[in-house]
Parts: structure tokens; sequence; C-alpha cells
């Protein structure tokens, strides 16, 4: 975590609070991902005002996000069942192969920069020796990280992250709700010309026994797209957002405590992709929109193998459902929390105009 | 083409010339698939009161679209680029496999019902054949046949499509404006609680001189997602619509005049999925979302080879958008489209209340 | 079955018996893929002389296989754990889209001529009613339907296959030893310019209590590409052979009573394309290398869901050697049953000549 | 480039030269990769006996090698398209995300050690910005960075490479045949029980006017399965290798210059995972095989697009051969030049007898 300068609070009270409700699953008492049991989320924020480089690092707005489904000392011989999905790939996540290939996780799932990658699965590495000591020894792990570009807001000659920034994102996990906008690996992202960063919703699927838990790294999308509960938002408003490139990202990292295998998770991770379509997104050419789901109860030993569920239809829909609404409110959650912010050569995000927002949709009768 | 009883007309006016703007690029002149130039589009329609199987046929509500991207006599040497994807593939559309491979169709693309896939595909072959002396010289096709299940409505007990109306289809092709709603392999489809099919749109990107249409054969979700531009439709109608199983599908073809090659339309393809989304769909588990995007312009000699453009960012992103709003118009254009249809055991899907839709989408000041 | 004039007799004895070991598992009893329990096969060969179209169809040399993994009446509520890969997809498996989705099949497989999976669809779909009284009553089917092309041989300015042969293939399926070589699918077919066509063979992993069978239809390859057993039988022996042209193509089928689900299922099918590549594949552009696995102990009731093994990579090893080991048998065997066949314009596929290939073997001390 | 203790040099002459033959089509001048115009290629070997961690970083066997492709200030705004297909996927290859998607890499390729890849990919973004004064400033990249676990011979519980790894293996980058065996990435890996790492490997398409060159980093396999042009010399060598778990992984680079897209670039990287086949390869579940193909003709403006071939038939199936033959040649040429290498624990991965496979392979007469 590094701080030179203030860090703007993120804002609140959430929209949820305020009235909107996305989809028609009732969210979990956090309405985070950290309501599926098990689940930690830790920031490292990187908020830095040095010198341009060479002199020094510059405007730095960055930072890592860490997702933690289990106890990490579990992670190596009881991995973590995933899938993944792309719904365009101008992006990275580490690990995406052996994700599609077995079908698990060995490592929390980390955050970060485009360009920072190399120094979150440095840390993350460390990280994973230090937590089981089976890790290097016979065994190798391949860290999960994800990123999108915060070099609009972020000085990016330089890179912004420290490998100790992974071990501070660590160290911060908790099972809390986490905290949201312009924080961790979403300090320099920008949504639809707004900052925006981290955002989270979960949802209950009550007769199924199941929780699905969201959180997006939100960095993607031009004013004019933004869509908020069907109303069209930016349009609405209009101006010149920060970033009109339509390039940009979404990480979704979606997580269930239903007994899942790889091949239902994948088409789970997809689903993202329709909460972000509901948004506005187009998934512009310049963009990573790139997805993954967990679950937290499909753990088998490794190399005994086990037994895992088939899961019915039923259970699939409410799965899939739960997944678009919680994507969707996740990334109108990002925007809704976070502040303005200044970055390099005196660029501002601002963020969401609160009150215009909520006029609008109390005008379309949505609050 | 067979007709017993009497076959209801489409309805209209369209939702655009009620003053519905669909996203922020402009319609072509038809707003349909075939304002692509030299591409054509034909319907037979099955509609049948038999007795029920095995005395006769039963009650069928089924037919056969072609979508014919140029002349059948020069597909198999100078076959159309194509891309494919899948959102949910709880469906079948034929030939994908050598779409992924060698990136091209070489016939027609038909649609149909589920279990008429076969009979398609056998008067598809037979229309190749009659269409160019070389197919079944030490060549073959594989026919492009894509489905949705009508077995809502339409006795699926006995296969209702024949081989000959595959050649229906192709006899009757124009580059007129298609029928839409019940007609051709719409005629028994059902989206949304209501009385869906064929549906068509388009959108022209003038700077960059190209234009993409679109054709969808909509047969999914239920009655609740329904959105209409952004407004809850569904809901707000609320009662219980015809099939509210979440089953059903939708195959999108997407086609434009850039010259392009199957890893850009691969990309396109992909983002009929968005324009659904914005409809309301989930993708439910026992849907089939396939999609096609095919370039006429990209066709060079087979085996001969050629060249191709390289697009652009830009030509990209505007394409993208192109199909995302022209999929979710063409589907708002499907439901708006077909009238009341009576099936098998007197199960009615009824068309969608226009003056309920248009009081709430004026009420929500979208027209 | 249509067979007017004389189909020549698979030739025998079996490689095998000749003392080849392919790799280094056992073959189960009967070295073929109804060594799996409850897997029968059956074929229909289509064998005409008929003056040339339009007066008569031609010479015809084609069929249908059928691949019956269980009691075709309980396919569609117990349906079949399946994955699928391609290595190059210039062919077509319905279905396939399905296969990828859902994970699973819900008829019998079925192979024949690429211009005839048309009508095979469409007997596999009544042959699917008639087993179950469920199908077509709220409720669908895609049927399995692999093909390759036979039409160096065979006349494909028609099509040689009838609905009816659907329901011969299936009438004959039996757990016994399939028949090899120009039969059923295989009548027409041509590898490594010799006839081909069926082939089958088998592998017991005694520790691991699991048995894979593999049957190929085998339609692929030049003459100076065959390898067998590690020699270069193809440029030993040179000339020039039945259709050089690299077009051609190979279906595999594995199945396995171990309990697997799709994820594995399709990692297992990939490894079909290893044992083709140790007989001289190059999957060349015009050949359709598409691969299915199925497990027979893996069905649960779709609705409901239940619970499947996670295996261990243990497991997993055993079957990909085992798989790539059995399709790597099973080609030559079909290369080695299938006699001189002459076709369409009096062309001739001749078999493999045994001797000479024998003595290449001793020479190599592979026998 | 660490260095302490002494480097034992690679062996030669190589296989080629001995008189074996593998495929039809020649080599080039090298028999490499950097045959094909503007192809470089460098290694850092990190050779380091320290006492055992936490006390020093223990016995390292490891390093980097980068194969540049062009200019590398000329990569982002001209990137290399690019193609990439796996055949078992436990193992990483970053920016596959993005050329799936875009169908281009953007840096130099790098190759090192499973947690190395978090360094190597910082070190790859340090050169970019180096190279190009526009990375960084509005523009990102992801670099590509591939690996294999060496950890069976080289110390893991610390990563043995540094960042600075990287600038060595570009400074020492050349057009000249590199270096195989057990330098720079391959320092420490192991192939079918022997030591392997590096090999690299050529074909010319005469009459196509076209070079194919392969680059692999070998570590894969177990003894038994070891065959060298189709001589199951593994099992007549027997004996139990260096590490008998079937782990390890073989990432195989192919360029070519032929002008040629991401899609016939994705079906070109398929065709190494035959070589691998005919080497003895079973993709065990623990291992790693992922292909990248490039095209050094096919690079246009990223922003402007451009035009670009489509390949006939004739030239595809030709670069397949090619592709499948130099992969086959390189893992061989891997494993032929690498010396004994002890490495941690006093493990000792013994270079393949030279004398007793020569000896296998006239008794076969393939020399």
């Amino acid at each position: 975590m590094t701080v030179s300068g203030t860090i703007p609070a993120p804002r609140g009270p959430r929209l949820r609070e305020l009235g909107l409700r996305i989809g028609r699953y009732e969210a979990g008492p956090l309405n985070a991902i950290t309501d599926v049991p098990g689940v930690l989320v830790g920031h490292a924020t990187v908020w830095r005002d040095e010198p341009e480089p060479p002199e020094g690092r510059g405007v730095g707005r960055s930072g890592v996000t860490a997702i933690v489904p289990g106890d990490p000392s579990t992670l190596l011989t009881h991995p973590v069942p995933a899938g993944t999905d792309v719904l365009n790939g101008a992006g990275e996540l580490t690990s995406s192969i052996a994700i599609r290939e077995w079908g698990v996780i060995e490592t929390p799932v980390y955050l970060t920069a485009t360009m920072s990658v190399g120094r979150v699965y440095d840390g993350a590495v460390r990280a994973a020796i230090a937590a089981d000591p089976r890790v290097g020894v016979d065994n190798f792990v391949i860290p999960v990280v994800g990123e999108c570009d915060d070099g609009w807001l972020s000085e990016a000659r330089v890179v912004q992250v420290d490998v100790d920034d992974v071990e501070a994102a660590l160290a911060g996990a908790t099972p809390e709700r986490p905290a949201e906008g312009a924080v961790g690996a979403g300090t320099g992202m920008v949504a639809f010309g707004y900052k925006a960063g981290i955002g989270t919703a979960s949802r209950m699927l009550p007769g199924l026994d199941a929780t699905v838990g969201v959180l997006v790294l939100a960095n993607f999308g031009v004013r004019r797209d933004l869509v908020v509960d069907g109303v069209p938002v930016g349009a609405e408003l209009g101006g010149k957002g920060a970033r009109e490139s339509g390039d940009g990202s979404c990480i979704a990292i979606a997580v269930t405590d239903a007994d899942l295998g790889p091949h239902e998770l994948t088409r789970i991770a997809r689903r993202s992709g329709l909460g972000l379509a509901r948004t506005g997104s187009v998934a512009y050419d310049g963009s990573g929109e790139i997805f993954l789901a967990l679950s937290t109860s499909g753990r088998v030993d490794r190399e005994a193998g086990g037994t895992r569920m088939v899961a019915s239809p039923k259970m699939l829909n409410g799965l899939f459902a739960a997944t678009v609404e919680a994507t969707e409110e996740a990334v109108l959650n990002a925007l809704w929390a976070a502040p303005d912010v200044t970055g390099r050569e005196n660029r501002i995000a601002p963020g969401i105009p609160h009150d215009a927002v909520l006029e609008l949709l109390r005008r379309h009768d949505r609050i």
C-alpha cells in the first residue's frame, strides 16, 4: 500500500439502499462477493504523486485487489473448481489456460493494472510458497492475475505496483463487504467516462440453497452507452467523459457455494457478459471482458479425486440469472462509489453525478 | 409451402415507424438483412391442421427460411467468409465445425425446426447439386442449417417439414424486406411468452461505407424477463405467457458488406448475444443462442486464395455496435409482427399487445 | 441395407492376431469398442450398381453405422456424458454444439457420408421418437451424426443413403465385435490411398478398473504419409494411391465405462488426434478429424441431476494413453480389414497389401 | 545471465548431420527458427550453485529465451499476426487471450520457468517501454511469456530468474542458429527422462516460397514413450529416467514468412501437437503443450488496417506438414544437444546416449 497525498473516500449510500432493485433475486446480507462463506477480499491501493519519470514514478493511481476463495494453505492440494470465459479478449487473466484444462485455481485471484501483472504474479508466487511449504517442492502454481489498463489516469511509463503490494492486499483480506470504487486495483479505473473501479453485489437463491457473489473491476465503455436499469443515463447526461476511446476492460469474478465443476462454472462465467450488456457494453475491440467463476463447495483432493454434483437445469437457470443480475449491479456499484479522481497530466475522471442520476431513475420510475 | 387453414397475417406497422429508436445508428432503407446488397430471403411456411398422429400429421406450425448471401452457383468456388459463436449451445447449426475451421459457408443459410434439420439438410444438398454441377463431383458441401424448437405449438411426434420446403423457400427468395413473425421457420416460435419468430433489422455505418443486416429466429425467454429499449415490459405486463420454461432458442444471422475474414466475423457474431441480453435474455440452460456472421465482400477463389482487408479498430467498433443494435431490434420486430397463433392442443401463443406496449414506451419516454 | 452386386468380405486375421502390439496396454477380449459393457454397433451397407444419374443412382458405395451407448429408450432422460474435440474441422458432427454446452448425447451416434447426413438425421429423429414416447412431446432431441466424404468411390450427385438405412443399422446393432473395413459408413472410405473405413480397438486399464473402446471411420491421408507402428510403410510401399488429394476425414468415437463428466471427456476426445498423428496424419486442410468421447457410467437423471466422480490424474493419464493407442490401432484395423473396392468410373481403392506390410513390419522388428 | 559453476556445453553434431531425415521437406540453411528472415533468438542462462534457501538461492538451473520476430520498436504499431492452440493446458502463455482476440503479438516471445513468469513479464514490460516510447503513453502491451516447469532440477522455493535476465536474453539475440539443449529457458528442462530444453528446426517450401521455423522448449514425456523417427527408442533403451511422472510441458513456437492472418496461424499452431505425438507425447494431465504460430509477413498498421493474403489449400497443406516435421525434429534436437545436468539434491538428468540411439536408428534403417 503506497500512499502519498490523500485518497478520496468512497461515496455512499449504495444504490440498493436508495431503492434501486436490479433483477428479481434478493441480495445477500452484504450484497457483496463476501456473502459467499469463506470468501475474503483485500485491497492494496497505490496513490502516488511524484515527479514524472525518470525523476520520479509520476502520478500513480493503481493497486492490487485479492479475492481469496479459501484458506491459501489448502489451495494446492484441494484447488477450487473454476471456469472462465471471454467476451472480448483484449486483456489478460494468467492461468486461464490451466483453468480451461484442469478446471481449478490454486491461488487467490489477484486484480491489478495491465503492465503490473508481472509483479503481482511474482508476489503471488512468493505468497503461495509462504502459504504452503509444498509449493516449489515437486509442485508449482500458476497464479491467477487479471488486469485492466489504468493508464488513462495513472503514469504507465513505469510500473506503479510493487511486489510487496500483493502481500499487503492479502494481509488486508477480510470477509466484510469490500470497499468499492477507487480502491485497490480499481484506483485508476474509468468506466463510461466516469471514475469507476471495484464493485460487488450478490444474490441468494433460497429454494436452491445457494448464493452467488460477483466482484468486478470496471474499466470499460463510453459515456453515451451507459444504461442504468434500462434507463439511458449516459445519453441523457451527455457531455464528454474521461477516456472516450471505447478501450478499457472489465474483469468479473463470480463465486458460488453451490457444488459445481468446471463445465458448469464456464457457463456461469459466460453470463457475466449479459450483465455487462445491460449496463451498455458493446465489448469494443480494445476492451478485455474476461470472466471467472468459482465454486467453494466443489473442492476435492487433487491427487485422489472425489465426487461432485451434477447440477439440475433448475439450479443452473437460477445461477445464470443471479450472475447476470449481480454483475450488472456490481458495475453500477463501482460507478456509484467512486469519487472524482485526478490523475496524470491533471486528467480528471469525475464521479458519476449522484443527484442527476437519481433524478433520472425517479423520472423513469425505477426508484 | 404447406397450407391447410388460414395463416394469420403479420401485424404492422413496425416499431421504428411508430417512433422507437434502438441505439444510435440509422437503419438501412428496408431496416432488414436485405439492405446488404446481394442478400435474398425466402420463406416456406408449413401450416397444417390434420388429425393427430398416427392418423394425420397433427397441427403443424413450422417452416423453412432461407438466407441467400449470393448466387448459389458460385458459393462452392467462392465461398462466403463466415464466423460463428455460441452464447448457450442447446441447439444446432450444421456446418458450424467447418465454419470454425475454414471460415466460410458454401450454401445458403437455412432455418427450421429442431427435428426438421435432417430434411432441410437433405433438401439443401439437393439444391446445391442443382445450383452447381461441380457439387458431388469430387466436391461436397455441408449445408448450413440452424434451428429452434417449435414443438410448443407444433406437433413434433412427426416431422412437419418436407424436403420440398427447401426448394420452396429458395424459390421465393427476394431482395425485399422479408416478412416477419409467424412465417417460414418462425411460424411456430415463441419468445418471452408471446408469439414470435422471424425478425430483421439493419444499420448503416456511413463513414465506414458499410451496412450490417441481422435476421433472427426468436424463440426464447420468459415473460417476466422481456425488456423493450430498457423498459421492463414483461414484468409490467405480467401474466403467464406461452411456454414459460425458459427453454427455446435464438439464431441470429448478421451479414455485412464490409470486406472481412473469419477471425473478425467470429467477433461480430459474438455481439449478437449482447443484443439479446438487452431484450432480457439470460441464455437459460435449455436455450440455443447460436450466431453466424457473414461478409459478402470477402469472397475469394477457394483454390487460388486471394487478398482480404484487415479491419481497423474503428471499423470493428462500428460493426460491433451495429450488430448489437440490429440484433436487439430484430428480436423486437419478430415479437411485434407476430399475431396470435393457435397450435396443437389448442395452445395459444398470443401476439404481444401493441397498445399496452406502446403505452408503456410512451410512459417511459421511449417514443 | 441396399445391396445390388456382391460386397467383398472383410479380410482377416487382424494385425494383433498376427503379432503387432500397438502401445503398452492390453486390448479387451474383442479388441473393439464393444468391449465396453452395454455398447452395441450396427451397420447398414449400401452397395449399388445402377446407371449413372439421372437414369439411376449410379455406383453407390456408402452406408450407415450406429454406435448405441445404452438402451435408446433411456437416452433422453438419462443422457450419456460426452465431450468432443476437433483437430481439423472440414467435416460435420451434428449435435456438437449441444455436446459442448450440455456435455451429453441423447441419441445413438450415427456415421455416414457427408451429403447423407440429412437423411440419417431424419432417420435418427424417427428412431428416437419410436424408442421413447416422450420425444416430441415437450422434448426434442438433436441426433448425433458424423460423416466422412465417400465421394471418391461413390456417386455423389445423388444421395445414396435412405432414411430406412438408419433403422437397419439400429436393428443390426449387437455387442459383438463389429465388422471392419468396407462396411456400413465405411463402405466407400479411403485412407492413405488404400481402401479403409470402419476400424475398432480397445484397451483395458486393470488397476483402474476401466476399459476404453474406440471406433473410427477412417478416410484420410495420402499414401506417402502412412506409418504403421513407427514404420514408414507408405513411403516404402510407394506408388500412387486412391484419392491423393489429402482431403478426407476421420471420425473417432471413444467410449469408456469410467465414471466421467464432459470436462474430462473433452480432454479424452482430444487424444484421438495423437493416435491419428502416429499413423501419419497431418490433418490436411480438406480433412475433418472430429472426435467424440462418451462415458457409459456417468449418466444421471437429466432433470434431477446427481453425482459424478472427479477423476484422479492417474486415471486420466491411463485413459489418455489408452485412447491414443486404441485410436492408432483402430485406424490400422480399418485399413487391414478392407478389401479392394471398385467404385464409380471404375475407380479402384486397393486393399493394403498384407504380405508386403507384414514383410516391412518383420524387417523393422515390429512383429 | 547468472553463472556460478560451469555450464556443460551442448553436444553435437546434430541428428540431421548424422543422416537422420525427419519428414519429406528440406531444412533451411540453419535448420532453425532463425531461417525465417528477421527472426532473432537470444538466451540468458541461470546456472547457480548456492546454499539452499533461506541461506542462498540453492541450485538454480533456469533461464530465459527470447524469440524476437522483428524490430521491437515496431511491434506496437505493426504487431505480428499470431495464432495459438493448446493440446493440454497445464501451463501458461501470457497474452494468449489477447492473441485469440486480436490475432497479434506486440512483444517478443519469452520462455522461462513456470514460477518465473512474473519476473519475465515485468522485464518484458520494461523492455517494451525502452524499445518504443509510445508504450505506456495511452498504449499498453501484454507481453508474451511461455513457461515450462524446471523444478525437478532447479530449486523452486525461490524464483531463480531475475528481471534483468530478460534484458540479457534480448541483448544476446542474433539471427544465427540458437544454441540448443540446456541453455536459456531450457537449462533445467527434462524430456522423456533425459535432459532436454531448447530445440529448433526448419523446413522450406520451395514451390510456395515459404519457410517455417520452429523452436521448442521441451520438458515432457516419460522414457518408455520416446519415439525417434518411428523407432521406439525409449522402450528399447529402458531404465528409469529423470522425472518419471508424466508431468512437464512443451511450448512450441512456429514462425513463417508466408503472409498469413490469425485464423490460419491458429491452424498451423495446432499442428505442433502432431509433431509431439510422433515423438511419443500422450499430453499427460500434468503437461502444458501450448503452441504459438507467427507470420512475419502479415504485419499491417494497427490503426489503419491493411490487406493480407488468404492462403490457398495447397499453401496450407505445405505449411501444416512442415510444422509437423519441424516440431518433431526440434524436440529431437533438444534431446540430442543436451548434456548430463546435475541439479538440486544431486538429481541427474542424463543426456540421451548418442551411441545407443544411433545404433538403434541404424538397426531400424533410419540412418
